[in-house]
C-alpha cells in the first residue's frame, strides 16, 4: 500500500482534488486550487483536528486572528530579523536555489556534509558539477501596503505564521475562557511565505494552511508537556490511518534550532520526494518563553501569569504543534492510494485503484448507484439519494456500467455505494457495497439510514 | 428584541467572541481578531451555509482557490482598472472619505441627493459644512511581491472577491463533476480590499471572509435564476433566526450597477448605523457571461458550454450570490441579542441578556454546571462533561452560584445548561434547563444524550 506522489497527483488532477492554479493562464509551479473533492477531504481534515486538539479537550480553545498584524509584531517576534532563508543562484541555468536544501538533499544521500560544503554540490539541473553564487539572506515575509501610497507608514506583512496572532492575544483569550495554564489556543488559518522553490505538489507552496496549538505551561513542566504533545500528534496520523512504517520523529540538531526553540521534534512522511525520503508534516517545539517575554517587553503589556497556589508570576512557556493542512493531505493521500488486481465479470481480473482513506476523511461518504438509467428506477434512486444529502456527502452518479461506476468511487476513497436495481422495486432494499472489502449486503430501505449512520459514527 | 452595536460590541470583547486585533500594540480600527466563542459561532455560519448551498443540493459544488492569483486574472475581470473607489480627503481634519459613501449617507437622511453634491456634505468629524479634495480613484486591490526583487515581475494582488477563482476553475470543476448548467461552485475563503474606511466594527474590514457561489446557467434562464436565488438567500436567513422585518431587499439603480451586472439585488439587515439604518449583508447579481467571456478571450481557453439536447454552444450567464461571513455574524448578534427582566430569588427582578440565537450556530451547545464545588459532585459532573464534549462544544463551569452561571450562559446563546446537584447521586438524574424559556426538567442520566441529540438535530 501507499502510492507515488505522480500516481496521486495524477489523480487529484483527474478527479477534481487538487487543480494548478490559475490553470488557464499558463498555471504556476507555486500554488493549487482544492476541487469538489479536495475541499471535502481537506475540511473533514481540518474538522478531525479542531475536534481532536479543541472540542474534545477541557484545556484547549480556538481563536480565528488576522492576517495582517500590526508591523510591529513580526519586529519584536524577530521575523522581520531573522525570518530569511540563504538563496543561491546556479551561475549556469540562473536557477534559485535554497542553500540549505540543496545541503541537507547532499547529506541524506551521501550521509555525511559535503566537505567543501556548496562546492561539492552538482547542479539539480544539468547533474554537472555547479557553480554558485555567495548566499544572500532573502526574507520570506510577503509585504502589502495598506492605505493610499505605498510607502513605509503602510508597509505591512502577511503573516508567514498563525502562531503570533495566538501569543499576542493571550492574555483576552486566558480572560474570557477562565482558562489557566496548562492550556491552549489553536487555530487554522492561511500564512504566506515568499518560498524561493516551491515545488511538490502541495508540500511547498507560498500560501498554504497551518493548523497550530501554543500550550502554555509552567516554567519546568515544559519538557514533559513537550513530549506529551509529540507522542500525541504522531499518534494522531496514525488513528486516521497513516501506516506508522511511514512515518518517524526527526529531531532537529541543537545547532539547527530555531532561534526560539530549546527543543524541536518534527513529525515526517516517507513522502519518497525526489532527493529526499521524508517530508516535514508537522514541527512540535518547545518554544520557551520567547514568545510572551518579547511581546511582553515590546508591547509593554505585562503577559506573566500569576499562580495563586504557589504565590508565584511566571512568563508561560510555550509548546507548540504546528501541522501543514495540505502536507497533512498529501500524506492522507498517498498512504491510502491503493492498486490491485480484483477479480471481474470475465473470469479475469482488472486493476482497480483504491483510496483507503480512514471513512472520517473521505470526500464522499455514499454513492447512490441506480442500476440503470430506466426512468422506473430514478424516483426512488433520487429520493433515497436526497434523504442522505442532508446527513452526509453523497454522490449520485447513473453514467456507464454498475463496475466502472463502483471504480469511480473507489479510487475518490467513497467507503459505501448504495445500488438500486429492479428487485428493490419489490422488496424495498438496496445493496450496500463496502469498499475496501467490495461486500456487499442486502439492507432493507427502513434500516438505510441506521446501517450507514452506525458505520459513520465520528463522520 | 435585537440590541444595538455598541451592546453587541461590549459583549463581544467581554466575552471572548471579537478582539480588536494586536491591541496590546495598540491595536488597529481595521482588523478583528476572532476569539474561542467567536470561532465555533463563525464556524457554524460557514457549516449551515455550505449545507444549505452545497451538501444538501445536488446542483452546487465546491471549490478553494488561492489568494494569490496570476496577475493575468485581475487585469482580464477588469479589476485593475476599474476596482476603484473614489477617494476624497477633508481639508479641515485630513481624514479621508469615500465620496459615495458621503453621498449616499446624504440621501439616506434628506430623502434626496444633494444639490450640489459634495459641496453641501458636512464634515462627519466637525459637522460643520465640509471642505473636500477633487475625488481621487484609488485602488481597492492589496499587492504583494513573490520572488527576491519587489519588481513589476514579482507583483501580484491578494484577491478582493473569491468569485474569479471560480471563474477561471469553470472548465476544470464541470469537467471533473460532471455537471452541466444549470451547475453552481461554491467557495468560502479570505479577501482582502484595501478600504479608505474600515470601520462600524467587523462590518467592514480590509480583511474578511467571503461565502460566494456562481450559479451558471443558460442564456435566457437567467432572470429566472437570479430570482430564485434572491428569495432564497433572504430565506436563508430568515430560517436562522433573523426575523423578517429587519431585513429588505435593496435593488441597485440601474445607473450604479458594477460593470459585470445587468441586475443585483442586496440583501440587507437593519443594523442602525449612525448615519444609515440599513447595511448589505449579501449582493445577489446577474454577472451576465461577462466573466467567462472575458476569460475566454483572455486566456484562449474555450469556457463555452456546449448543449446536447439543443444542439447549440453558449457561454453560460453567471448568477452570484455573495455573503460576508463577519457581517452575517454581526446581523445574527444583533437580532438574536435581548434583554428582559425576569423574577429573582428574593421576589423582585433581576435584568438578564440573552442572546436567542438559533441552536445550530451558538457557540456552545450546552453546559455542563456542578451545583456545588464540592468533591462529591466533581467526578460525575466531568464524567457527564467528557461524554458530551465528544460531541457537541461543551463548557463546564463551577465558578460562582447557579444563577449566575446560567446568565453567563444565557449571554453567550446556549441553548442547555446541565445542572448536577447532590440529588443526582441518589436519582441520576440532572437538571436541564432550556435558554428561552428557563424551563427546567429532569432527566436520567441514561436518557440525557438522547434528550440533547433531539433538540440539537442539524448542529
Amino acid at each position: 500500500m501507499a502510492g507515488t506522489i505522480d500516481a496521486v497527483v495524477n489523480l487529484a488532477k483527474r478527479r477534481g482534488l487538487v487543480y494548478p492554479c490559475g490553470e488557464i493562464y499558463g498555471g504556476t509551479r507555486s500554488a493549487w486550487d482544492y476541487g469538489p473533492l479536495g475541499v471535502e477531504l481537506k475540511e473533514n481534515i481540518k474538522r478531525q483536528w479542531w475536534r481532536h486538539m479543541v472540542t474534545s479537550r477541557k484545556d484547549v480553545v480556538g481563536l480565528d486572528s488576522s492576517v495582517i498584524l500590526p508591523r510591529r509584531v513580526w519586529e519584536v517576534s524577530g521575523h522581520v530579523d531573522v525570518f530569511t532563508d540563504p538563496l543561491v543562484e546556479s551561475l549556469h541555468t540562473h536557477k534559485r536555489y535554497r542553500a540549505d536544501h540543496l545541503l541537507e538533499a547532499y547529506e541524506e544521500k551521501h550521509g555525511h556534509p559535503p566537505e567543501n560544503g556548496l562546492a561539492d554540490i552538482n547542479d539539480p539541473e544539468t547533474g554537472q558539477p555547479g557553480a554558485w553564487t555567495e548566499p544572500k539572506a532573502f526574507s520570506g515575509l510577503l509585504k502589502t501596503f495598506l492605505g493610499p501610497v505605498d510607502d513605509e507608514e503602510g508597509l505591512h506583512y502577511l503573516r508567514p505564521e498563525t502562531a503570533q496572532g495566538i501569543f499576542v492575544n493571550f492574555k483576552n483569550v486566558m480572560t474570557t475562557s477562565r482558562q489557566k495554564p496548562p492550556f491552549g489556543i489553536a487555530q487554522v488559518g492561511k500564512s504566506f511565505r515568499n518560498e524561493i522553490t516551491p515545488g511538490n505538489f502541495i508540500f511547498r507552496t507560498r500560501e498554504f494552511e497551518q493548523m497550530e496549538m501554543e500550550f502554555f505551561v509552567k516554567p519546568g513542566e515544559d519538557e514533559k508537556w513537550h513530549q506529551y504533545w509529540i507522542d500525541n500528534r504522531f499518534q494522531w496520523y496514525v488513528d486516521l490511518g497513516i501506516d506508522p512504517e511511514n512515518l518517524r520523529l526527526y529531531e532537529h540538531p541543537q545547532e539547527k534550532l530555531s532561534h526560539y526553540s530549546k527543543r524541536t521534534v518534527d513529525v515526517e512522511y516517507a513522502f519518497h520526494f525526489k532527493g529526499s525520503k521524508w517530508g516535514e508534516l508537522e514541527g512540535v517545539a518547545n518554544r520557551t518563553d520567547y514568545d510572551l517575554r518579547v511581546h511582553s517587553e515590546g508591547s509593554g503589556e505585562d503577559l506573566s501569569y500569576f499562580e495563586q497556589e504557589s504565590n508565584e508570576r511566571w512568563i508561560p512557556y510555550t509548546i507548540e504543534p504546528a501541522a501543514g493542512l495540505g502536507r497533512a493531505m498529501m500524506a492522507f493521500l498517498v498512504d491510502a492510494y491503493d492498486e490491485e488486481e480484483v477479480p471481474n465479470a470475465k473470469g479475469g481480473t482488472d486493476k482497480r485503484t483504491v483510496l483507503r482513506l480512514d471513512r472520517r476523511l473521505a470526500p464522499v461518504k455514499v454513492a447512490v448507484l441506480p442500476l440503470s438509467k430506466k426512468d422506473t428506477l430514478t424516483p426512488t434512486a433520487e429520493k433515497i439519494a436526497d434523504q442522505l444529502r442532508g446527513l452526509w456527502s453523497v454522490d449520485y452518479d447513473t453514467s456507464g456500467a454498475i463496475g466502472r461506476r463502483y471504480r469511480r468511487q473507489d479510487e475518490i476513497g467513497t467507503p459505501f455505494c448504495v445500488t438500486v436495481d429492479f428487485d428493490t422495486l419489490e422488496d424495498d432494499a438496496v445493496t450496500v457495497r463496502e469498499r475496501d472489502t467490495m461486500q456487499q449486503e442486502r439492507i432493507k430501505l427502513e434500516d438505510l439510514q441506521a446501517y450507514l449512520a452506525e458505520r459513520l459514527a465520528g463522520c
